[in-house]
């Protein structure tokens, strides 16, 4: 099953049912206004949802075309977003460029990292920045939705209250986060308004994609239409959700609707760093990342950040090429500030 | 007017005006049924959830008898809860206390931290921990609730925006959040759910103690009836809530109902660390800055961290000595995992 959240004008926009190929939706009104809604009281609205996906798929309702550049976020906001480094030869890659031994716990204990979730952004929407200077760069990522999770959840608990998988662009501004972090408290400016992906989908409907605990496939991004990362999303993945679950339930309940990140997508060649994607390798996920191993290989980075204008696209491909979650397609934009401000 | 959010089994539970006296209340379903849906459409919403608080106030309306201990925090789950550090005193003197030197920025930077704001807890439900050994301490601290805030919004602009405010208990995990601090993405298991004071009020209920940018008044903490602190909110505030709230603004827009903490409320003393209330000094509103002091007075801290069964109360009193906020008024228990996790 499939589902989006269209502009309708409201803040948390309208819940629809989209089909299996992207090419149609239908209220899902009858069941669940939200998509908030539909998660706060899932075991009884999930099978109402199923039904009208049943009915769109088969052609009993003709629904209306589905257009991505309609979505909100499927959660246009949400009560909790975190998102773990699972990654973490993206870490010790990061790390190397800067000299920095990475502490061995990383490989047991992950990194997350409280991210705000009341103004996230639609997969089509551009992404607002006030400077260039800040340095703008893509974070390619997969996340899952949760039910309600209790505190002290283990993994096997956590893997059973995963509801829906989307996809995420975690917009970055490099050049804020040193000082950011330097002053002990995380992210804030550094991660302005997150993206997802048109719809979010049942693991069921991931098939073999989805072993309860990772997805297998590609992520796919590209700048200005030029293949920048192919990533396998199953390979390198140090934690699976279900540990980034848990880990996130360590010492307080989630509420329903929670979002947990994957982080940045990253695959090692050979045990060490990753090509571009033109060198033959799998490419990158981030501008970061290449950048990394740019200072790795040659003593400094040459790839500059994102500019206004500049288009990234992230997208998952099933095994006949159509897309599983739709298309994150977004230009990045010059933010002015309303008069008065 | 003085707002709650009653428990009715309801996620959002059920928003009501609360009498000035805190001593009744009458449901606000008319104008809006929760707080977040009245802070969604405030500019409509406010004008009706006053008429009821004036029909309450006159005795127009009789009225429920009002029982804090039926409150859910007033909004039982948010968008966003991000807290600053605004009394620098508390971060200089924790720093110095392990010997290192306070950069210069922070006082013209605000520290501030994205916190969790799925799963917050009412003024008198008891705060749920695993494990002593995790160094159990509240914060008592004074949070705004904004309406929707511009990206970029200058202090002058934020003013404008804040609907509401509350008392806060921060609750703190000391033992965890040095590890997790290392790590470098900030707080997580270090702060587990928050709790908030039985109503929220609008800023002219505050009178005199609100000048559009502080809240004046002694913040009173107690430890199982003994006074631990008194600091004033409005002394040694470097950061005031406008700044604060452009700080959390600076590369995306605020939703309405964001709540943004002041951090911990803390006094110096000529200049210097503050005293204990019994040596005639303003006391602390955490754990934590008092085993600071005994740090730098003695050498090592004294003051062990809460206990299960210990209580905490947290509370603001108006000239009349009549309580502002209702007081956060909670014990420290052992949670244990339901089964099967």
């Amino acid at each position: 099953m499939k589902l989006a959240t269209l502009r309708d004008g409201s803040r948390d926009g309208r819940l629809v049912v989209v089909s299996a190929d992207l090419q149609r939706y239908t209220p899902a009104g009858a069941a669940a206004g939200t998509l908030q809604a539909a998660l706060d009281d899932w075991t009884n609205v999930e099978p109402r949802l199923r039904q009208i996906a049943e009915e769109l798929g088969l052609g009993m309702v003709a629904g209306e075309p589905f257009d991505p550049a309609q979505c909100m976020a499927p959660l246009p906001r949400a009560y909790q977003w975190c998102d773990g480094s699972a990654y973490v030869n993206h870490v010790e890659l990061v790390r190397k460029a800067r000299g920095a031994e990475m502490p061995e716990s990383f490989w047991t204990d992950p990194l997350m990292y409280q991210g705000g979730s009341d103004s996230f952004i639609g997969p089509c929407d551009p992404v607002l920045v006030a400077d260039e200077a800040y340095g703008i760069d893509m974070e390619s990522e997969i996340a899952v939705i949760t039910d309600d999770v209790a505190m002290g959840a283990g993994p096997e608990a956590a893997a059973d209250r995963i509801r829906l998988v989307m996809l995420v662009n975690d917009v970055s501004l490099r050049n804020l986060i040193p000082g950011e972090l330097a002053k002990g408290f995380g992210f804030f400016h550094g991660k302005p308004s997150t993206a997802f992906s048109p719809v979010a989908v049942t693991p069921d409907e991931l098939g073999a994609a989805w072993d309860g605990r990772k997805v297998s496939g590609e992520l796919l991004t590209s700048i200005n239409g030029d293949p920048f990362g192919k990533p396998r999303a199953e390979m390198d993945m140090t934690f699976d959700f279900p540990q980034l679950i848990a880990h996130a339930a360590k010492t307080r309940p989630l509420g329903a609707g929670t979002i947990v990140g994957s982080g940045t997508v990253s695959n090692k060649l050979d045990g060490g760093p990753g090509k571009p994607i033109a060198d033959g390798g799998a490419g990158y996920s981030c501008i970061a990342e290449l950048r990394t191993v740019e200072t790795i290989n040659d003593g400094a980075p040459k790839t500059g950040f994102l500019k206004f204008g500049d288009k990234v696209r992230i997208e998952m491909l099933d095994g006949s090429g159509g897309s599983i979650f739709g298309a994150i397609d977004q230009q990045i934009a010059k933010y002015s500030s309303p008069a008065g401000n």
